[in-house]
C-alpha cells in the first residue's frame, strides 16, 4: 500500500522530503538588491532552475517513484507532459534504473524532447490536445503495465513539489508570504501545504496569467474552471487544475495574482539581466504577480519558487 | 605612497583580498554534471557573473580605489572601458562615496551605458578606438584631477582581479588547472599570481578568441603584439595586454589557447542551457577552450572563471 495518497501529516511530509534529499539537489536561495529595490520587498528566490533536469518537477516525481511497490517499479512509469515533468521522470527514473515512458505533444519545445531523450525517456508524440495526451499514456499502461504518474494531479506527487518550500522555510522560516505560479496546480497545492505546516503567519499566493486564469475562477466559483483558449508565452501554466490539488488550494490558498503577457516578458527580462540566471516564461509570472501588486508585498519579506529553467533558446521573446 | 604599486607578496596579496571583502560579493563556485560529461573533465566554474555589477571587475575596481590616498579619493577616478570594467568603477566609487568619470566608446551595448547611469558614472561618449578613449580620459584628469584607472594595465586592479582565483583555491585547493579568458590581460595576469601562491601544482593557462589572439601571439615572440581587427563576438576580450601584465602572464602563465568564433557560441549555449545562468561570450570563451582541446584536461580538476555576466538580450547569437 504506497504511502502518500492520502492527506500528509507534518512528519510524514519530513520523511518524504528526508526520501527524496539523495536524488535531488538542495537548490540555492537567491537574492538581488536591485531586484528587491524594483519590487519594493525583500524577496528570496528558491532556484528550483538548478534543480536536476531544470526544473522542481524532479522533486515530485521521485517522491511518486519512491512510493510505488517494487514490482511496481520494475514495470516502469508513464506520463504526458509538455515539457519539465516529461524530463523529471526520465530522469528520476533513470536514477532510480527503471524504465519510463513518455507522451509528448508534438507542440512540446525541441530542447525539452531532446532532454527526455538524453535521460533515456522512451518518447511518444502525440497531437497537442489533453485528451490525445491521455489516451496516448492509458494505451502505454496497458500494454506495458507500467504506473501512470500525473504531473500535477497525484498526492505524492504534490508533497513532492511542496519539498521545495520546506528547504525555503528552513533558511527563511520568517517569511511573510511565499508565491509559485500556478499551472496545473500540484506546485502550488504542494507548497501551500508546507506554508500551512512550516511557516510562521505565512502566506501562500499563487500566480497566473490572465490568459490561462482558471486557477482564479476555480477559486471564485469554488469548482475546477477550464481554459478556453491558451494564449501565453507561460507554456508551464497552460493545464487546469484537478481534483487532488483543488482542494488543497482551496484550504490554504490566499489569493491568485492575475498578471498579462507583457508583464511576464518584463519580469522575465529583469531576473536574466540582473540576476544573470535563466528562468522560464512560467517562473517569471510570480515576479510579475509582485511587481504588479507591489503594495500587497511592501515591506514584506517575500518567499519566491523560480520552478524552472527549461527554455528554448532559439525562440526568446527578447 | 599607495601600496599596491609594486610586486606583491603572498601575504599582501591576501591582506588586499581582506580589504575589499566587504565591498565585494563571494560569488559561488559551481559545477555541472552534464557539462563535466561533455567536457570529460571536472569543471569548477567560479561565477563572477555573480559578482556585484555583473563582472570580475568589481574586484580591481575596488582594490585600485581603496589604494589611493584619502585626497586622491575625493577628487574621483576616471575610465575608459567598453563595459564592465565602467560599471565597475562606477559602482565601487558609489559604495566608497567619490565620484567616478566614465569614458564609453559609442560601440558599447546599451544595457552596459545604462547600468553605468545607474550606478551614478559620469559618461562621456567617445569614438571607439582606443585613442579617443584614451584622449578623452586625459581630459578628464587634466578638468577635474581624478585619478585614471586602467581596466587592465595596473597592479593594484590585476592584484584585485586575482581575488577571484583565491577564493576558488581556497575551496578547491587541489585544482590541477585554472583557465581564464585573456583580454587586456588583467584577469590573467592576476589569476596567473594567485595561482603561483595559493595552488599546488597548479597551472594557469589564458583562452581567447583566434580572432584576437594578441595574447597567443606575443607569448611566441616575447614582446606585446597588437590585433590588426576585432571581429570577434567576445567583446571584452578586444583589448590588448599591457606593460604591466605582460610579465606576469609570461612569467606565470604556461600556455594560451584559441577558438573560434562558433566554438564560443556553442560554449555560450551550453552554459545557458545546461547550468542555467547567464555568461557573456567573453566568458564562454574559456569554456570553448577546455572543449576544443580535451585530451589536455582529461582526468584533471579544472577551475574556471566566469568573468562576467552582462548580455545585450536584445542581440543574441541564437
Amino acid at each position: 500500500m504506497p504511502l502518500f495518497h492520502k492527506m500528509i501529516s507534518k512528519r510524514e511530509f519530513q520523511k518524504l522530503h528526508e526520501n527524496i534529499k539523495p536524488h535531488i539537489h538542495r537548490t540555492p536561495v537567491m537574492n538581488s538588491h536591485l531586484l528587491n529595490e524594483i519590487a519594493g520587498t525583500e524577496i528570496f528566490f528558491k532556484c528550483e532552475n538548478f534543480q536536476r533536469a531544470g526544473a522542481f518537477k524532479m522533486r515530485g516525481a521521485t517522491a511518486a517513484i519512491l512510493n510505488l511497490s517494487e514490482e511496481a517499479r520494475e514495470k516502469g512509469v508513464v506520463t504526458h507532459s509538455s515539457g519539465n515533468f516529461a524530463q523529471a521522470v526520465s530522469l528520476a527514473a533513470k536514477s532510480l534504473g527503471i524504465p519510463a515512458y513518455i507522451v509528448m505533444p508534438s507542440s512540446a519545445p525541441e530542447v525539452k524532447k531532446a532532454a527526455v531523450q538524453n535521460y533515456g525517456g522512451k518518447i511518444t508524440i502525440c497531437p497537442p490536445t489533453i485528451k490525445d495526451r491521455e489516451e496516448a499514456a492509458e494505451k502505454i499502461v496497458k500494454e506495458t503495465g507500467a504506473t501512470f504518474l500525473h504531473p500535477s494531479n497525484q498526492l505524492d506527487v504534490i508533497y513532492g513539489q511542496g519539498t521545495a518550500a520546506i528547504e525555503l522555510l528552513e533558511e527563511h522560516p520568517d517569511l511573510d508570504v511565499l508565491i509559485t505560479p500556478v499551472g496545473g496546480g500540484g506546485l502550488l497545492a504542494g507548497t501551500a501545504l508546507a506554508v500551512d505546516y512550516f511557516g510562521k503567519n505565512c502566506k501562500c499566493i499563487g500566480a497566473e496569467p490572465f490568459e490561462v486564469d482558471d486557477a482564479y475562477r476555480s477559486l471564485k466559483s469554488g469548482k475546477i474552471e477550464t481554459n478556453e483558449t491558451t494564449n501565453t508565452i507561460a507554456d508551464g501554466l497552460k493545464t487546469q487544475l484537478g481534483d487532488k490539488n483543488f482542494p488543497l488550494i482551496q484550504k490554504y490558498v490566499s489569493e491568485i495574482i492575475r498578471v498579462e503577457e507583457d508583464e511576464i516578458i518584463l519580469a522575465m527580462r529583469l531576473i536574466w539581466e540582473r540576476m544573470k540566471i535563466i528562468v522560464e516564461p512560467s517562473s517569471a509570472v510570480a515576479f510579475a504577480a509582485v511587481l504588479r501588486e507591489k503594495k500587497k508585498f511592501r515591506g514584506k519579506k517575500t518567499g519566491m519558487i523560480i520552478s524552472g529553467g527549461n527554455v528554448d533558446l532559439s525562440n526568446l521573446p527578447f
